[in-house]
């Protein structure tokens, strides 16, 4: 059974306080869970975990993050812009774009970010936008072909567009070297939420088996393995968390297997994860606006698909709970709705819930990575707020909610 | 074979003058085809359309539409005051919402817009909001069950989360009738996007029939029927327009058969179109700025998903040209991406197209509707600028482009 993080007395406090509807972090949870991850690869003394900032890019979080030893994965100008007002710098910022401007480049190169090229021609943009190559440069690899996973989902890496061809890779480190380039670092992202522990060290042996193969192809010895993105969180209740204790020691395994015989025992091994590290710490609270009884039963909610896309996009399912109705027995099917008119503004169809009345606190599970960082304004819709749950019990506003004044800015009438 | 509004000369111009990624809005195309929609219900005197803002809620646009006629079909409190601003009042704005707030339903009272509820149960909170019930008063219908469309297409509008079953109109009507409701309108949608001239008469069909059942079974005369929206247009080359005079003539015939001999020749025709309005009448224009080489073959532009979502949301497809190269062959498959780290960011995959060169002008076209108004800041990236040309050829900047500054208005560093 999935509970809320905060209990009930404490989310209708804070309900009463800041008015719903409205995102709620958990800062004692997110510092658990980074906390959690560090120990896991704790055996690698270069590790680093770079949160992809836009899962939730929000100064307040990233500063929690940051405390707890974390650089950022920034994939664009305004979230390099985010990582700098939030003071990182340097080799705690990774950057990862694809089809990336100059002016992106350029911003990077400023703040000395490590740039994870996505193609081999971006050498050659990158050299025109800022004038050099950087001595530390990484580069995306794609394996290409179809994969299969360890629990027999398959993956279709050949057609995804990011990354070099192994080719392309032993030519760009070529030419890379020849530009002056001394510490080589090798990235790839295959799937997204997985929920086996095998998935990370399979990526590895992938990973580490190709950093080996560069070295011996290239004489480019790779000083950084980036993992990215990937493991998931269980979104359903019947759903087992990944236990990152067995996933750092898979990693352990492939990383003693092949990297050590090689000689390569002094690469980091560094994780981009944004969905691992926030979406459990966090939760859409919304207020049960309005109830409809046609050929189905309706609970509309005075949130939309505005704050939480994930449903509307991708079919995505989320945990809901009705605040201080944990324990009632789930006897009602209800599809739960925003208000949008648009027919996919559901987050719920059929769920089975225990009676809900207007004025009832909703409280969507798991929103804290792609949720509030993935909302838009369609029907004019405003964005909500963002709160966070301070360890001390105390509650903070991170973000205001939209206004109109906001959805008109881009307009002079 | 689908062509650009403008000739890839003036295209040339108006990027280099205002630089890419942009949509443009077709002025002279805009006016064309609201007259032509006119013309095809001219037979009908009470005929309104009102634009659904939602589809391109810009005051530039809405101003176009204004001459030609049209009224304003608003879904929430910000479109409300984009029509006030823009000079709708009164019989001119239409108010389809659901799971609405009262503070909507006030701003709309305010106005005096037609307000169309959306669930029997907003009687109440209607009442509630405004302290009174209007003496126009409009009700959304939900015909329920699953449907087979003229063309063979099933919809499914007992799944559907919007309006009242019969039952309730029938109970509703009489409640407002006895709330003081002078003048009642019957309002219902079933799908979108339909291309067969056919679904406006069926849904007519269907809607008139119910009029005069209400009529009779409570006595309560429906003097508008609001057809909303759901004509669609050809994304495809393939696809054929609908004949809107074919449509027009189609809802005349049901028109004639069921209203006028129940006696109800006085009842107006509404409708609520937004993408058949504006979608052909707006491009995205973008510049290819990277090439990418490995599995397949990618070009990365500009513009992305925040700048038109329908592709990663639905699938869609939209039709793309390369500006000045319209008539070259189509020997290159393409998958045509924007800069998000997400896959999904693809407008087109396995696009057969003349070959490209970075610094081409990519047109997407038909995203006059649903285009700008879906997107979103996922990944930090930033919306684009409007641009409306002229029936002058002139061309004016209706929407600035959002800044760093917009995106980051929401948090206090």
């Amino acid at each position: 059974m999935k509970k809320p993080f905060a209990n009930a007395r404490k989310l209708e406090e804070i309900a009463c306080e800041f008015g719903t509807p409205f995102h709620l972090y958990d800062e004692s949870g997110i510092r658990r869970n980074a906390r959690a991850l560090r120990k896991a690869f704790a055996w690698n003394s270069g590790f680093k975990e770079y949160f992809a900032v836009k899962a939730t890019p929000n100064p307040s979080i990233l500063e929690i993050l940051k405390e707890e030893g974390c650089g950022v994965d920034c994939s664009s100008y305004t979230e390099l812009m985010l990582a700098e007002r939030s003071d990182f710098y340097g080799a705690d910022i990774m950057f990862s774009s694809n089809a990336t401007p100059e002016e992106d480049f350029r911003l990077a190169a400023k703040l000395d970010a490590t740039i994870n090229l996505d193609d081999i021609t971006h050498i050659d943009v990158l050299k025109q936008a800022i004038g050099y190559i950087p001595e530390t440069i990484s580069c995306r690899y794609n394996p290409g072909g179809i994969m299969e996973l360890s629990n027999g989902v398959m993956d279709n890496p050949g057609d995804a567009k990011y990354g070099f061809t192994y080719a392309q890779l032993a030519e760009g480190f070529r030419r890379l070297k020849s530009l002056g380039v001394k510490t080589f670092g090798l990235h790839s992202f295959l799937v997204s939420n997985a929920l086996t522990e095998l998935y990370y060290p399979q990526l590895a042996e992938v990973l580490f088996k190709t950093a080996v193969r560069l070295s011996e192809d290239t004489g480019c010895r790779v000083k950084f393995i980036n993992l990215s993105g990937g493991i998931g969180i269980p979104y359903r209740p019947e759903q087992k968390a990944v236990d990152i204790d067995n996933v750092g020691e898979g990693v352990r395994q492939m990383y003693e297997n092949i990297l050590i015989p090689a000689g390569m025992g002094d690469a980091a091994v560094f994780t981009e994860l944004g969905r691992y590290m926030l979406a459990p710490y966090g939760c859409l609270v919304a207020t049960a606006l309005r109830e409809k009884h046609i050929y189905k039963e309706y609970i509309g909610l005075d949130a939309c698909a505005a704050d939480l896309m994930r449903p509307a996009m991708y079919g995505a399912y989320h945990h809901i709970t009705v605040n201080g109705k944990e324990n009632d027995p789930a006897i009602k099917k209800y599809d739960i709705t925003g208000s949008l008119c648009e027919n996919n503004d559901k987050f719920a169809i059929d769920r089975m819930l225990p009676e809900i009345t207007p004025g009832d606190l909703i409280i969507i599970h798991d929103t804290g990575a792609h949720g509030y960082a993935m909302g838009y304004n369609y029907n004019g819709k405003l964005k909500s707020k963002e709160l966070l749950l301070r360890e001390d019990g105390s509650v903070e506003l991170i973000r205001r909610a939209e206004t109109p004044d906001d959805y008109f800015a881009t307009l002079n009438f």
